[in-house]
Parts: structure tokens; C-alpha cells; sequence
């Protein structure tokens, strides 16, 4: 069965500062027509930077939709049109002081598919030089770093909820047992 | 460091079908303000149905949000103020046909924590009666079977990306490792 929905029409909805909203009347694959909310994001990064003794930086951080306080890999949203590992490398240092290396693409998350554009680009690096955190003007985060069997105790006991750092952290731990190697 | 943000001012954006937009002033720990925009959502659940040979129900539909097909465990959005077992009951037998017997809660994810209110409980259960699959009047998908080995596998080489399907795969593997009895 062809499941292809075309937009035949789009009306703008809200353009803002992270996000806008369109809807858009799409054509169904039985002909027929139905409505469809798109929430436009131009897609984020999430980095897992991993020290000498095995250990993730991760941030913590009020997250206001969820009223809530979170403890994530760090991440960021791109630039429009930037390329995540830009944008990866770019965060990383921001958020942490520390630089990424040897990056590797863990590949991409679609953390919303029923109605959101957003794509997360997922990378896994080694931590390079103390460069400072330098985080944007209305950013508060606390760092910490964590082990792998830690993020993953703390997912388990519904401590750490995060999608991108649900996915990150055993897809990292994954990789690692397919690569069989130190990375 | 308190982090926590507070709401000044609430301004509704948008009050759509299946997602509200509201565009808050927040009061910042240091004293400052700034906006935040947030999209609200309902909730949903996602639920791994698995049958008598290990082998989970898969819905393939289009993503209108993503432009393409994506294949994920069967998920549904939550009428407003419904107990989230509640809805995974009701949307396993929609989308696939079986009840769901032996529910076991996973947990919580967070899809989008920086502007979403959204929130997925994730759940695990074994096939039940067979009773019909029953769609929404514009829901087109397609039902297959996958093991955890073939999700997994589809996880790591991103032919599987959407994030409720990556972090309920692995918590499954981590959940029946860490009970060490067959579900």
C-alpha cells in the first residue's frame, strides 16, 4: 500500500523564535483529505563526550515545558541549514568548556513523528582541550559527569528521561560491544 | 544553583487539533526575564506487544511531519486527563488488532523536553485475543512482526529512528535482562 500523504495546501500558523506551526490540508492515499499540524524545527544535535576515565558530561537543567529539572547529554539546535557536526562541535565546547574529537555518528532520532519536523543528529566524541564554557545569554545548566551504567541505572529507575539521552546512551553502549574496541 | 523558571505571562498562541501553541514570559533564576514558547500536548503511550515466538508488533505508516515512512511500536495520544494504560489498552487493539495482556509500565520518555509538554509512557505486554484491528478514519498503516534482534539491528544501521521505538527496544532487552525471566 502506497501510504504517501501530499500537501495540497499550507497556511502559516505562527512563526516564532524555536519553532513555528503550519497546517497544511494533505491528500490521503484514498483521495481523500484531512488536516495535518506540522510543528517547523530546523533539528538539533545531542553529544555524548566521553573523558579518560569513562565518564559522560552531562547537564542538568530547568526544562520549562516540563516544569521540570533534567539531566541530558548536552545538545543544541542548528543554525538553519548548518551541518550537525558543525553544530555538535560548536555545542559541545558551549556547554561543557571541553572540545569534542574523533566524533562518531551514531546516527539520527526523530523524537516527535506525528507532528514535528525536528531530527536529532546523535554523536558520540572523546574530550579534547579545556577551551571554557561559554553558554547563551539566558542558559543555566549544571554539569556532572556520569558513568555509562549510571545514565542507564538512572534510565531504568525513571531518573533520567530524556529521549536523545535514552537513545544515546545504549546505542553508545551498543556500539561499543559491536566495535568491541575502546573508542 | 535553583534553577527553576517561573511563568510572568502566558499568551495563547494557537489552539489546534492536535497540538496548542502559548508563548510565556519567564522570570530566569538570576532576576531577568526571557520568552519561552512551548507546545502542548496531551500525552501519549507507546506499546510493545509481544507474541508467543518473541516477536513484536510493528506499525509502518507515513510521518507527515519526517516526508517519509517510518516503521515503530504502536503508539496513540491520550484523550486529555486519560490514565495512560488506559489509552495503551484501547490503541494496541486499534492498531493491531490484539488486546495487550500483562502490562509491565517501563517508564516515562520525553520526547522534546526544550519546548514540548509531551510526555510517552512506555509499555511493555503479551499478545492477547485476537479482536480486530479498528483504525481512526484517516490512520493508514501497515502491521509487521520484528524480533528485538531485527529492531535492534534496524536501530543501529537507521532504518529505525523514531525515539519511543530506540528507547523502548533497549529498555525491553535491559528490563528482561535485568528480571532474567521470560515476559
Amino acid at each position: 500500500m502506497d501510504l504517501e500523504e501530499k500537501a495540497l495546501e499550507s497556511t502559516r500558523i505562527y512563526d516564532g523564535a524555536i519553532l513555528n506551526v503550519r497546517k497544511d490540508i494533505a491528500l490521503l492515499p484514498d483521495g481523500r483529505t484531512a488536516p495535518r499540524e506540522v510543528v517547523e524545527h530546523p533539528g538539533g544535535v545531542g553529544i555524548a563526550l566521553e573523558d579518560e576515565e569513562g565518564k559522560f558530561f552531562m547537564v542538568t537543567q530547568w526544562r520549562y515545558g516540563q516544569r521540570k529539572v533534567m539531566t541530558e547529554f548536552p545538545a543544541g539546535k542548528k543554525e538553519k541549514g548548518e551541518e550537525p557536526l558543525v553544530t555538535a562541535k560548536r555545542e559541545i565546547i558551549e556547554e561543557t568548556g571541553y572540545e569534542g574529537l574523533d566524533f562518531v555518528h551514531l546516527g539520527k532520532l526523530v523524537p516527535t513523528p506525528a507532528y514535528d519536523e525536528e531530527v536529532i543528529d546523535l554523536y558520540y566524541a572523546r574530550k579534547g582541550r579545556k577551551l571554557g564554557q561559554h553558554l547563551d545569554d539566558d542558559e543555566y545548566l549544571n554539569v556532572t559527569r556520569m558513568s555509562l551504567n549510571e545514565i542507564i541505572d538512572g534510565i531504568m529507575n525513571g531518573t533520567i528521561d530524556d529521549a536523545k539521552t535514552v537513545a544515546m546512551a545504549f546505542m553508545i553502549r551498543e556500539y561499543k560491544e559491536r566495535t568491541n574496541e575502546e573508542h
